[in-house]
């Protein structure tokens, strides 16, 4: 029989070992590039650029490019079926808006942005940090999506994370 | 120090335990329930239904319950700009159709699964069974999704599966 070390005796050894490893790894470490979109483009413009960049969720922001808002191809098809004028509709007037868009940061675990992303429902967390003196301002960093931890999933499954 | 056991001695011990125990993880022990709607629907009622159950994609099924198409957010986003009648398009127009669909099944991995999400770009995998006798259809069993995929990684962070 092989010897025994302290730390594999609990009666899922393997479990946790896997869980402190996961437990070690950043959204700096993973995050994607971010999508943005004015506050002042059309519903349709929301729409074509979603298309384009081939994004699930764009983040909306202002001119200085500090987060107001979030805008998923829920929201959009839901404006879409609503009979407006897409191309006049702001795509402010259907995201979702500061201070209710859940954030992570590059320093959290991706664990903890997983789980956010679960609880919250929603497809993509905005990566930001504060901006220096300008209270709660928060610029745009990056992006962590379902897409993101599939990928992470796969490459730990495959002993390349 | 502690005794090394040979099974650790590897450069990387524990990112190959991680691989190992994520391997061992089936599709059918995680999969979601199906979601479907008859091909005879119209993207108007699809579009419906996929708010109401609150799902990303649906698995377009004959009236055996066999499954003939796949129809995303995407899809229906893509018919709603489109500028038709909605109510009177029937889903089977926009859906991408057999044998265009990427399966899975519920022996196959989990990581196989994940990796087919991320090469092929979608969503969600319809989990299937091939009907006895009957040539090349397939029963829709459940589906395994990006959301799946996030709330295994959650579980396996946390310890729990």
């Amino acid at each position: 029989a092989r010897p025994r070390v302290g730390y594999f005796l609990s009666s899922k050894p393997s479990q946790a070992l896997v869980a402190e490893e996961i437990k070690k790894i950043r959204v700096g470490d993973i995050k994607g590039l971010p999508r943005v979109i004015r506050a002042g483009a059309s519903v349709y413009e929301a729409i074509v650029s979603m298309f384009l960049e081939d994004v699930g969720t764009l983040m909306v922001v202002d001119d200085e490019g500090h987060l107001e808002g979030v805008v998923s191809r829920k929201d959009l098809l839901k404006a879409a079926i609503g009979g407006g004028d897409l191309q006049k509709m702001p795509v402010s007037v259907i995201m979702t808006r500061m201070p209710n868009i859940i954030c992570t940061t590059p320093d959290e675990p991706v664990l903890a942005a997983a789980r956010k992303i679960i609880e919250h429902e929603v497809d993509a967390l905005p990566v930001v940090r504060p901006v220096n003196g300008q209270g709660k301002k928060l610029k745009v960093l990056g992006r962590i999506t379902k897409t993101t931890i599939t990928n992470l999933f796969v490459e730990l499954g495959e002993g390349r994370s």
